[in-house]
């Protein structure tokens, strides 16, 4: 934890030996995910009785419990931490040829998301509950120009974080050829692309590319891309938050794979 | 605008006259909309290039720019007013019958949204953003235990406020009721359901309700619904956030229809 001089107040930076999540969610899922943790925190009198069930479930774990005032809690964490934080080992990465050999142990047909420069971390959590209730097999992100793992990050997932496998690279496009090599299709959301989400067959292996929230896909990115498919747009704004984007295009895809059909 | 004795800051409060909003995308949105805007507040040497973007559309509709310094920002709006807000009128709703009008008038089969308490105005304003993107047309949610239509709404919705019909209820179950009788098919998101959305015929008039983050639909508006229809989940958490359901759900209702189709 190191100190923000310009605000004065301690800031979490996330480093190779600790991190920090908060709210009730993140930290439950934590514990069950088998994470190491180093400590629980709760606030005294929190008023909050799921954090009775954090405690019980961390002590249960060994885990030790630390009780700190509102002050401790304000400082350090947006609102929604319930009271509830926890230190612990940073959430481990795996690397693209890890990531792409899961589909194989599972004996399912692979079906990944690719994140192109989501700087918002509370739009990667919303993502990473997505690719956890589609039961995508991995999301692959940039380390630089983009959100990373944050408490944020954590805390947006409502827990999601913790069973997501996830792949940093230091440019996406690495991971983007190599998944071509190994046959997977690419498919890029795009605005103005002419073929919708429903014309295009996902039944096969896959990797949807998700663009940042003001820009897209970057042109490098999109020439990479096998389909580009666009999303129907009937409003009068007409841009959709990426997580519900990348919501609709991972549930096309499984309606595709669950229905048997394309059409 | 009132001041919270609890914080000593300024607040705003949605009254009968004056509304607000922040952040580029709502000021431009309601500046294009024809909601009378009072006046526009820019930050002193912003650096925001669109600010000026806004600042010459509402120099071109006569409203009255006035410069403000960072803590009259800071003190009334969260992160993201990027140096700029509007002081307008609310925006109107309409009642439901006027609601149940407008696809006739559009020559469109019927389209509805209705919310059951969904309590945090970003997710209702990223709800707002799904209704417009997928051409609902109009969106119902009920003015006790709900988020209503708030400046941290606007700027969720990304500007979607401004076009999206919407009707406020002092109860939702009397807009259900409502639509039953005018042969509007009522479909509630229901993660227990033993139907998926996609077994489910959404080309014919159509009200989806979805629920609140936590608690999905109350068991008495569950049984009013025609039909119940679960998200096929896949993980661990196996939790999506509201507006990225009824994303899935509206794109699926849109697919059926323009393929011609509900298999």
């Amino acid at each position: 934890m190191q100190r923000d001089n310009r605000r004065n107040r301690p800031t979490i930076e996330r480093n190779e030996k600790e991190s920090w999540i908060y709210g009730v969610n993140p930290v439950m899922e934590a514990l069950h995910s088998g994470r190491k943790i180093f400590a629980l925190y709760t606030l005294a009198n929190t008023g909050h009785d799921h954090a009775r069930t954090v405690m019980d479930a961390a002590r249960s774990q060994g885990v030790p419990v630390k009780t700190e005032d509102r002050k401790f809690f304000e400082d350090r964490f947006p609102k929604g931490h319930q009271g509830v934080a926890a230190s612990l080992e940073p959430k481990k990465t795996v690397d693209i040829e890890e990531l792409l050999e899961i589909p194989e142990q599972k004996g399912e047909v692979p079906f990944f998301i690719i994140l192109d420069l989501i700087e918002d971390p509370r739009n990667l959590g919303a993502v990473l509950r997505v690719a956890d209730a589609a039961g995508v097999h991995g999301v692959v992100y940039q380390s630089h120009r983009s959100a990373g793992i944050t408490p944020v990050t954590a805390k947006a997932s409502a827990g999601a974080l913790e069973h997501v496998t996830m792949v940093e690279m230091v440019n996406i496009k690495h991971a983007i050829e190599k998944m071509k090599k190994a046959d997977i299709t690419i498919v890029g959301a795009e605005g103005g692309a002419g073929m919708s989400l429903w014309e295009c067959d996902m039944r096969g292996p896959l990797a949807l590319v998700v663009g940042s929230e003001g820009e897209g896909l970057r042109r490098t990115v999109r020439d990479m891309c096998d389909q580009l498919v666009s999303l129907p747009m009937h409003g009068a704004v007409n841009s959709l938050n990426v997580s519900v984007a990348a919501g609709i295009l991972a549930y096309e895809a499984l309606r595709q794979r669950e229905r048997g059909t394309s059409t």
